[in-house]
């Protein structure tokens, strides 16, 4: 049930917490892991702290940005220790838990990933508006910073609880109504990393965005647009929606796919 | 709250494991640590690994036995990965939870101890035959033992979780904040209306909308919309988008509240 949940550590210093995660995930019943630019790894701190979880450290995938680590998911919640300016969906562990396993439990094919930031400095603001919901574990206000492994270990003890529950539950997993169709299909991080782009063009276009001045308009429109599940219909439309503004403006349509 | 509940870790081989759970311990609010003799202590890797909860390690008592560390406890629960021969009531780190914070509401200055084993070999019967519950950490059959700390970090998250839900406090920080100001109050359904009229006018304009062959278009972009709670700041964003879209194709903006 938890396969196609993916713990994402980004830029981690210490190659003995992505160790103690490994452990944490496979003692939870997680495997799948990504590294995104890690400092040192391979290395003999990892293994000496996975203490047997060899094969999620073997497996772990390693990227050079988060772009890449989380562009085939539906579904991607970031841990986040700190107030922002720009208040953005916050859950605490079990709701995360509840948000993956409702989402797996409609689309079982779905891709989840778990983001986890630097041992000192989290997640930037660009990376957690890449996260559809914020993930804050409740700590003390005054010591608030977790271990890496430590935070890991919370949220895969949350999913695991969860998955055992629903499991002993087997009537209450009844799918609601799974809706089958492509074009229900939920739209995947990388899908919605080039709609921002294009969208980012046409309000520059427009006059609306001035890329000196951007404010905070970009981080709100991407607060917005992931709260919805936007689907792959909707995606048409909206992609639709800019192209033929750049051609009313007499803009050549930038909106082509790249790839 | 939380004042009367100590953390007991048995003979704890690695110092670094030590300074982990201070870690974790004041991470979850929890300060009162006892060790039974632990192998090394103090030591420099308890230190690091404690990151900032020095107090938690310079506050710590070490003593000779368990005996000692519990004397004055009116409940003792002990950790335990595996089956015992002598059944005994087993719990899980939620009702771990309510145990230790029922117990605290019906006598507010009972004391409390959570014991934690060996990190190779746990407790022994003899030490778990004093706890009056074992709390068993529901982990992965084939890879069932945690790291010390990381135990120690999911049972006082548990107990924090609880404490946080039973003085009605938030347990993700946005619920606070959410609401307060007038920019994240949510749009009326008035507003979302004019927000749709706008939204086809434009779309009329930039030639995507037919008006006689509108197709499901407007319905589908109400759906969409209509999942987002929209703010108002939002709301201002979108209207103003539409706006410059029209100033840009030379159109009178038409976007003016009507009233």
């Amino acid at each position: 049930m938890l396969d196609n949940v993916r713990v994402v550590l980004v830029n981690t210093s210490h190659p003995g917490n992505i160790g103690g995660a490994a452990r944490a995930m496979k003692n939870m019943g997680l495997t799948r892991l990504v590294l995104v630019e890690p400092r040192r790894f391979p290395d003999q701190n990892a293994g000496a702290r996975a203490a047997g979880a060899d094969d999620v450290l073997a497996g772990a995938v390693v990227v050079d940005t988060l772009e890449e680590a989380i562009a085939d998911c539906v579904l991607v919640l970031g841990t986040s220790a700190r107030d922002r300016r720009i208040p953005w969906p916050v859950v605490d562990p079990r709701e995360a838990a509840h948000k993956v396993l409702d989402q797996l439990a409609e689309l079982p094919d779905a891709q989840v990933a778990l983001v986890f930031g630097r041992e000192d400095a989290g997640l930037t603001s660009d990376e957690l508006q890449r996260c559809q919901f914020h993930v804050h574990i409740p700590s003390n206000p005054d010591f608030s910073s977790l271990n890496l492994a430590a935070a890991v270990q919370v949220v895969a003890y949350e999913l695991r609880m969860l998955a055992l529950q629903r499991q002993s539950l087997p009537t209450s997993i009844q799918k609601v109504e799974t809706s089958s169709t492509a074009n229900e299909m939920p739209t995947t991080a990388d899908d919605m990393e080039q709609y921002f782009a294009h969208l980012e063009r046409v309000l520059v276009e427009i006059g609306f965005l001035d890329p000196h001045q951007p404010r905070h308009l970009m981080p709100r429109l991407r607060r917005l647009y992931g709260r919805i599940r936007v689907n792959r219909m909707e995606m048409n439309i909206l992609r639709g929606i800019l192209t033929e503004t750049q051609k009313a403006i007499g803009m050549k349509a930038t909106g082509e796919r790249r790839r």
